[in-house]
């Protein structure tokens, strides 16, 4: 079993209104040191997988396919290995 | 100058819709090893501070006040100092 971690964010030439807003927001409750704010997507995904570079090439596949609009987004990706849940721990 | 990356994702006792659909996309897709898809937030903030110590207590505030809910959501995060801009690089 393993664990990817999924950073998608926008290619820095692309408008992030979404950014803007925080970064406003942020100014508003006084943290004015704030300069640039960049919003994106955090994906987990749990796979089975043969081996970490199986899981590896799936995930990039993945990102290619569904998780980034590759037009205007970019990502980057760890795999680590995840221990099969044995029983349901909290 | 300091760049925040911050990872908001929703705690693991929260229903996740988002992170169902995607699972229900890469399965159709033909990823069928996919257990598991938990989506969340991806924030990187650009900030001033004096060192690292006060640029960290800085995100942790925001994170608390404005960038996840705390009932419903978990954060961590990591600051690395960034090179101040010369001038605008591609």
């Amino acid at each position: 079993m393993f664990l990817a971690k999924v950073f998608v964010s926008l290619k820095p030439t692309v408008n992030d209104p979404q950014g803007l807003t925080i970064r406003g927001g942020l100014h508003s409750l006084g943290f004015s040191g704030v300069k640039q704010v960049r919003a994106g997507k955090y994906i987990e995904v749990t796979l089975d997988g043969e081996d970490l570079e199986a899981a590896q090439e799936q995930v990039s596949e993945m990102c290619r396919q569904l998780l980034a609009n590759p037009v205007i987004e970019q990502f980057r990706f760890e795999v680590e290995e995840a221990p099969t849940p044995q029983s349901s721990a909290d």
